[in-house]
C-alpha cells in the first residue's frame, strides 16, 4: 500500500486559507491524492482533509508538522497530519453476541479495515472462540461476580497497556462510565441497533415492532456520556413489513449495525470524520 | 378496468378459517386475483385481503355480503367488501407547499390513484391556481381571522358536503382537533416530513439537521388525536450528508415525502391497509 | 426451534384451487403459520405456499404425502413438502475471496443459517484455514496441474458423497460444465457480483467502472448452463460515484455480495423460492 | 438567491494547480461556498469546481475570464465560468407519457430547478395542457404525416430560436438523428427507462419483467449518437417482485425516472457536471 499523508484541518473560514494551504502542499512538491473541503456557512467554519503522496515529499511528518506550524497558528487551526504506514491499534469490546464483532476481525484480517488488533474484551466469555481464530489476545472481565466500577477499571487498564488508539464497542452491552466516555471522547465508536434518535436506550428492535414502523436501522455514533447522544458517523436502513416478527427485524438489523459500524470505523482510520460540536462532518 | 371486489378480513386466528372463506368463493365461481395472508403469533389474529373478479361471480356485492355475514358471524370477523368501480371520495387538504398536493394530483390526473377528487380545502388561498389547472373544487378556509374552532367546523362541513369517504393532509399546517380526529379515524391520512418517531412535531428538517442524521425521511400515517402518533402505512429515507444545508434537506425530503404519501394513499384506496390497534397490516 | 411442514405447490390457476387446499389442511387440524399466494394471470398460473405447525397436525410427513396426493393429481400441481427439522445438506464452493464464504459460515454457525454444512471444496487451498475455523472438512480441488474435466468429476463425486442438497458457489471463480450444470438444475445457486443483466462474465466491476455506472450491485441466482443467465433470487445495489476507484467498488461491492447471497439461500432453504421457466416467484 | 460565480475546470493533474488557482481566488477576495476537487489518478486528470460569492469579489464575470487566461494556459485547462444569475434556457421534448415533464415543470414552478423553459416541443399534441397550465409555449411537431426528417429540422430551428442552452428529452420517444445529437453534444440529456446498460432500447420495463430482475431503475445521461450509451449522470432504483405486475413496474419506475431526470437537469445546470470521454465527474 501507498504511502500517505494525511493532513485534517477544521478553524475559522476566511479568505486566502486554501491558498495558503495549499501552496505549502505545493511548495514541498505534495502531490495530492484527494482533497475534501466543506464550509459552514452558519458557523462561519471550514473542514479540509487532504490525502498526499509521500514519494515526492520533500519533508518527514515531523519536519511537515514543524514546518506547518505557521499557517496553522495564523488561521488559528484545530489540525493533525497522520501517517497511513502508522497503523491504529483498535481495542474491541463485545458481549455475547458475534456478528459485529466476527465482521470488523473478517474487514481487518482481510486488509479492508487498514489497523492492529491488539485485544478484545468481552464482559462474557463466549466471544474467545473467535479471538482465537484471530489469534487476538482476548480478555474477560466479568460483571457479573465484581463491582461494575471494578470491571471498568479492568477494562480501563487493558486500553492503556494495548495503548488502543481506538475503541470499538461491538454490542457492547454495558454502559460506560462517564469519566471513561469523557476520557475516550473522540477515540471510542459505539454501534446503536437503530435509527437514532429513533429507539434509544433498551430493545430498539421491540420498540421498533412496537411502534409499528416500516424501516428499522442502526447508527453507528461517538461514545459520549449522554448514552446514545453522541456524534453520528454512520446509519444505515432496511424496509421492513408487518410480515417480520421481532426475530426478523433482528436478523434484518443486524446487517444494517455491520455495514455501519464497518463504515464508520473505516472513516475514522482513514481521519475522514471530524467532529464539530454534536455532529460530524465525513469526507466519505 | 376490470371490475374486482376486495374482501377484507381481520378476526381471530382459528383452524378452518382459511378454508369457509375460500370454500365460500369457490362455491361462488369466484376467480381469486390476489390473495394475502397474515397471522400475528403473538396476538392470535388473523388477517386476510382477496381481490376476485366478478365476471365469473354468481353474485352482487348486496347478495355477497349477504351471503357470506353467516361465516363472518361464526368466525367473529371485522369485516368488508367493496367494489374497485365505485370510486372512494378523496378530499384533499393543504397549507402553502404545493409538492404533495401536486403529485397526488397528478396520480391521480393521469389514473394512477383509481378515485375522486371532491374538492381541495386550503388554510392558505395559494393553491386554487393548482385546483384551477385540475379543474377541482377550491375553498380556503381562513385561520387567522377566525377562531380556530369556526374554521375546522367550516372544513368538516366541507367534508361532510362533499362526503369524503377520505381526508388527505398533503402538507396541512393545522392540527386537526380531537373531535375530529376521531370522526375521521382510519379516514384521515397524514404526511409528516420525518421519519418518525424521530422529530415529531414541528421543524422535523430543522431538527434532524441539528441532530447531525445521516438519512431524513417521511412518514405517511393515520391521524389520530396524539400528534404524529398515529398507525405508521409507509415510511421513505434518503441518505445525507454534512454538504446538505437544511435547505438541501428540504429538497431531498419532499422527493420523500410525496413518494410515501403516493404510496399510503393508493394502499388505503386499494383496501390493502389493516389498521390493528396503533399498527398497520399492509399487503402492499 | 418449532417444527413445521413447507406445502410448496405450482399448478394451473383454476376455481376451487385454493379452498381444497385449505380444506384439506383444516381438516388434518393444521394451523397456518404463514400462507403465500401467487397468481401469474398471464401464464394462468398459481404460486402457494403454506408454512404449518406440525403439534396439532394429525398427519405424520410421510401419510401426509400419501393423503394429499389425490388432490395434486386433480389439479395437475407439481408439488412439495418439507420438514423443517430435516435440515438440508448445503455444499459450498469457494477460490480465494473469503469474504461470502466467511458470510455463510458465521451465519450458519449463528444459526441464522437452518442447514448443514458438510464440506467446503475449494479451487485454491487458502479457504482451508476458514473450514478448520468452523470445523467443516475441506477439499482442495486442483485444477492447475490437472485437466478441467477431471477437476469437476472430483467436484462431483465430492457432492455425492456428502449428498449435498445445495451447491453454494460462493465466488467460485470456475465455470460449471453443462452437465453438471443439468444436473444440480435448481440445486445450485452462485453470487455474480453485478447487476445481471449487467455485466455478466468476467470482471464485472472494472466493466461497471469502465461504463461510469452510478450504481453496482451483486445478483444471487441459481446456476444453469448459460453462463450468468439463470432465474435471479436475489439482487443488492449500492451508490457509487467518479471518486469510487475499481478498488472502492470491490469494497462496497463485497457488500452487496454477501446479503444477495444470504437471502437467496435462505430463501431457498425454506421453500420460499419457485423456479417457473426462467424466472423466480420468491415468497420472502 | 445569493449570486455566486462558479469555476469548473479540467486538466491534467500536476503539483501547484490547486495552489495556483486557489491563490487566484484569494487575490480576488473571492470567499469560497463550495470546492470540489478529483484526481483520476488512473488518467493522471484533475477536475475542480468552486462556487464562489460574488459580494466580496474584485472582478466581474469577463475581468475575471480574461485574469484568469494566463493560468488556465499554464495548466492546459479546459475551464468555463459561470454566474449564477445568467439562466439557463432549458427546451422540453416530451411525447404522450406526462410524468417526467410535469415533475421538470413542477420544480422549475416551484424554484427547485433554477433556469429559464422558454418552450416545450412535442411530437404528440396531448402535452399542451400542462404546458398551458405553466404559460409555456408549446409547439407540436408532427413526426406522423411527415418526414422525420423534416420533422427533426422544424425541431432544431425551435432550439436555435429559443436559443436554448440544455435540452431535456423528457420521456421524448422518439431517436434524436446524429447530426443533432453531435450539434447538442453535453447539453442533451435523456432520462431512460431502466437502469443502463441492462434493457437499452424499447420497452425496457418488458425486457426487464421477461428477465426476472429483482430491481428495476432509471437513468439519467448525455445524448450521443450511440443510443443509450452517453455518459451517465444519475441513476435510480427500485426493488420489485414477482407479484408486480408489468404494469405495477411501470408504475414504480416513473418514480425511478422523475428522481433521476430532476438530479441530473440539476446537477447540469448548476454546472456540477463535468463529462470526461464516456463518463462524468458528478460534484453532487
Amino acid at each position: 500500500m501507498q504511502q500517505t499523508f494525511r493532513l485534517v484541518i477544521d478553524c475559522p473560514d476566511q479568505v486566502g486559507l486554501v491558498a495558503a494551504v495549499s501552496q505549502f502542499l505545493a511548495d514541498q512538491q505534495a502531490t495530492i491524492v484527494e482533497a475534501s473541503h466543506h464550509t459552514d456557512a452558519k458557523l462561519g467554519r471550514f473542514f479540509m482533509r487532504h490525502e498526499i503522496k509521500t514519494d515526492t515529499l520533500k519533508l518527514t511528518l515531523d519536519k511537515f508538522k514543524e514546518a506547518f506550524e505557521p499557517i496553522a497558528k495564523q488561521f488559528a487551526m484545530q489540525w493533525k497530519i497522520s501517517d497511513s504506514l502508522q497503523k491504529q491499534k483498535v481495542a474491541l469490546l463485545a458481549s455475547h453476541e458475534s456478528h459485529c464483532l466476527i465482521d470488523i476481525l473478517h474487514r481487518w484480517h482481510s486488509g479492508e479495515l487498514d489497523c492492529e488488533i491488539p485485544c478484545i474484551i468481552g464482559n462474557h466469555p463466549q466471544m474467545k472462540q473467535f479471538a482465537d481464530w484471530y489469534r487476538v489476545p482476548f480478555h474477560w472481565v466479568d460483571f457479573k461476580n465484581q463491582d461494575k466500577k471494578v470491571a471498568f477499571s479492568q477494562i480501563e487498564a487493558l486500553l492503556e497497556e494495548y495503548q488502543a488508539d481506538l475503541t470499538v464497542l461491538a454490542r457492547f452491552m454495558q454502559i460506560l462510565p462517564d469519566n471513561l466516555c469523557q476520557k475516550l471522547a473522540g477515540k471510542a465508536i459505539n454501534i446503536h441497533h437503530s435509527f437514532l434518535p429513533s429507539f434509544a436506550g433498551a430493545k430498539p428492535y421491540q420498540q421498533a415492532y412496537d411502534r409499528g414502523v416500516k424501516l428499522i436501522g442502526a447508527t453507528c455514533h461517538y461514545v459520549t456520556k449522554d448514552l446514545d447522544e453522541g456524534p453520528i458517523i454512520e446509519q444505515e436502513v432496511i424496509r421492513i413489513s408487518h410480515s417480520d416478527s421481532a426475530e426478523d427485524m433482528v436478523r434484518k438489523g443486524k446487517n444494517c449495525e455491520k455495514a455501519a459500524l464497518a463504515n464508520g470505523v473505516r472513516y475514522h482510520l482513514q481521519d475522514r470524520v471530524i467532529i464539530h460540536k454534536n455532529k460530524t462532518v465525513v469526507f466519505a
